[in-house]
């Protein structure tokens, strides 16, 4: 066989492009996330959920942009001829299983998951073609409670990551506000209406006045009061706008003031009004957020979502609330690297032994289960390399602590325990050997 | 967008077949599953890492059956014409990893990972198109130290699962043994060797008549002294029949009398010699193991493994030695439901607060946060349903504790909490409904 293969042309070892291997320094920052993401949202009651990446494609073409299927998906015709796609976001497979069991779930329902998401993009920072993405959902609440806890989970996590308040904003618009402007105030066409959307959607990448010049062809003589209220710095400012240009209330606005009083109440201190935020044309029906790094070297979104109460419907199911959040893994890491809050790597393996003999093999094992049994995790070097370089390979592999058997240790049952970060050495027992680490001493 | 939906078809709630949706239920069991095998293998010096599901299809090509690339992957060519396969199996993703930084790596090196593996085949009970397969590799190690820790491992995993010794038995052979037979032997051609293989391992599926008649057919009058070989009920026995017919001790006979020894002062009793088994034909090189069900009902293979010193070969990288195993979710939930080893549901959120009014959202909200800085899980009601339905609500979530806050409880600061399981109900400040949470009474 090995003759076989030297005939053969050597396979490359690199893997597919535009995605990630996770050697255990890169997985000790994936659990990192995942841990903190799972901690945070499970305070508040939400449970774990997942599906399988692989779906029918037809569950994309229901919503949410033919686009996205027919250009950034992977999408091929598996050998029974259907046609499969690897699932490019999550939301449309969780809306498909509480469709599936809707009689049988209580509501409220608070659900998680941490799916990888694949789009077939040109990779390049910050955009790989998979991804992991916290999906954060509560389904069955009509009022705004949900939309206050919702924003708080997405708060509490960037708290638990030690994010502070003014590392970011939580931007926060309705939906309903811009729908009932344009469509009771302004009195917009379909048409109208959705060209003033996508104007709003690309205002911040375009100059006021090229702004102001797109926007006049649609609202002509109101284009300015429009401006004026998207730049208003504060909910009551924008209602102040609307009330003494319009004299109208838009619906919507008494949901955020509710929303914003909460937000303050519960402590959080960086949310604030933004009337152009849409976040993309499709699922969202209401109150939308999105939380903001204000790195002044990187200002951009860092994640968002908000209610989509309509998203049950392509099921023929009646309608769900649901208000719920997405949160990848890569901008967060970015995020997190660029404010130095990402933990130095160590290995999950406290304790390293390194054996001076090849005699006493049973004794050295005894004594690594006995350590397994104190809730210690203990690897044994059985490589026939001298005992400092045995210790360089536990150095190495950034494991914490290391202790040396030979003939002595195993007669006395006292051992010299390093830690390899401070150097420090202590003579101890088995029994203290597990304490010191656990104490992380 | 509401009536451009109802235009349309619904879309099916049905996902692709084959896979599973994972409601919270199921995903605590696999959670169940995962935990157990990171503690277990962690505590032995394993650390975690990944990669993504999508190799490139020459991977796959290099070892190890074209068939398996032909006709049982997900392979398909992607928009810039690549062929990508969806990983059958991650043996050749940890091989590759491991070839790409052979000079970074710090060795022995100990990983373990859970990854989902594709497979198109017909879905069937325990053959699923995906299913998750922890894998643990011990890489380095050229002495049978790695074979004795493997299969450690292995049983410290069925341990933890709660698994008796006689619920299962690990069948050891060594692929060494048989090759010196065949050839040094025997003076088999490779042709008659590779015959001969494929006939012990399908040894157990037809009858002895059968195996005698095809046996014949290769190894003529010597086939008598061969079944009496494969039969040998333990190793001495094995190495006696192999001394006195042919005055010789085969290659790899030595290393398994250690290992045997090894796992006996171990503490594993179930070990077993079997000479028959012989895993797959590609990558093994050396001593093999099987862990098998004893279930009367239920006879079979659960997991197994070995050791493949030659794998790395195929990326022009010199040899690495390595032994490892794959245990499938699929087949050892199976095992665990059989053998009633399956905990029983329950939420991870530990409290779920039924509101008496609307009125008092921020104090009831002050009390969950108080709760969650104390370590717990806390789900609100948002419902305006009344109380005993709020209190059914968290009973169908499957959360064991219940308190309800109305005025009074904001006054008093005492709260009756109520374990759903018991039905015990204590009056209780917020620090003893944590104290009694975590106590788990």
């Amino acid at each position: 066989m090995a003759d076989d293969m030297q005939d053969k042309e050597y396979v490359s070892t690199d893997g597919y492009k535009g995605v990630r291997d996770f050697y255990p320094p890169d997985m000790f920052i994936q659990n990192y996330l995942f841990k903190t993401m799972r901690h945070a949202v499970e305070s508040f009651g939400y449970v774990e959920y997942s599906a399988s990446i692989l779906e029918p494609t037809e569950l994309y073409k229901a919503k949410s942009g033919e686009e996205i299927v027919n250009e950034q998906t992977y999408s091929f015709k598996d050998r029974g001829d259907r046609d499969v796609t690897l699932r490019p976001e999550m939301t449309p497979t969780v809306a498909r299983m509480v469709a599936a069991k809707k009689r049988e779930l209580a509501f409220p329902l608070r659900w998680y998951s941490i799916p990888n998401l694949f789009r077939y993009e040109k990779p390049q920072r910050g955009r790989l073609r998979e991804h992991f993405q916290l999906n954060v959902d509560l389904f069955g609440v009509t009022d705004v409670n949900a939309e206050i806890e919702i924003i708080s989970v997405a708060h509490a996590i960037m708290q638990a990551y030690g994010a502070r308040p003014d590392d970011f904003q939580i931007r926060i618009n309705n939906r309903q506000i811009l729908n009932f402007i344009m469509t009771s105030v302004f009195d917009l066409t379909d048409e109208d209406s959705y060209k003033l959307m996508k104007l709003i959607d690309k205002k911040d990448k375009i100059t006021p006045a090229e702004f102001e010049l797109q926007t006049e062809t649609v609202l002509k003589e109101k284009t300015m009061t429009f401006v004026s209220m998207l730049e208003a710095s504060s909910l009551e400012q924008f209602k102040s706008i609307l009330q003494n240009t319009f004299s109208t209330e838009a619906i919507g606005l008494t949901e955020l003031e509710i929303l914003f009083k909460a937000l303050a109440e519960r402590g959080i201190t960086n949310a604030v009004f933004s009337p152009t935020l849409a976040r993309g044309f499709d699922y969202y029906t209401g109150i939308v957020f999105e939380v903001f790094d204000l790195n002044p070297e990187n200002r951009r979104s860092l994640f968002g979502g908000g209610r989509y109460d309509d998203l049950l419907s392509v099921f023929g199911t009646e309608k769900v609330p649901a208000v719920g959040f997405g949160m990848g893994d890569v901008t967060i890491r970015d995020f997190l690297e660029s404010r130095s809050l990402m933990p130095p790597y160590h290995s999950t393996t406290d304790l390293y032994i390194c054996r001076v003999t090849e005699n006493n093999d049973k004794e050295v094992y005894d004594v690594a289960q006995e350590l397994r049994k104190k809730g210690l995790c203990v690897a044994i070097d059985f490589s026939s390399k001298k005992v400092p370089d045995q210790i360089k390979t536990a150095s190495k592999l950034a494991i914490p602590f290391i202790i040396v058997i030979g003939e002595d240790e195993i007669q006395t049952k006292q051992y010299k325990l390093k830690n390899l970060l401070s150097g420090q050495e202590t003579m101890v027992s088995l029994e203290e050997i597990a304490q010191t680490i656990k104490r992380g001493v």
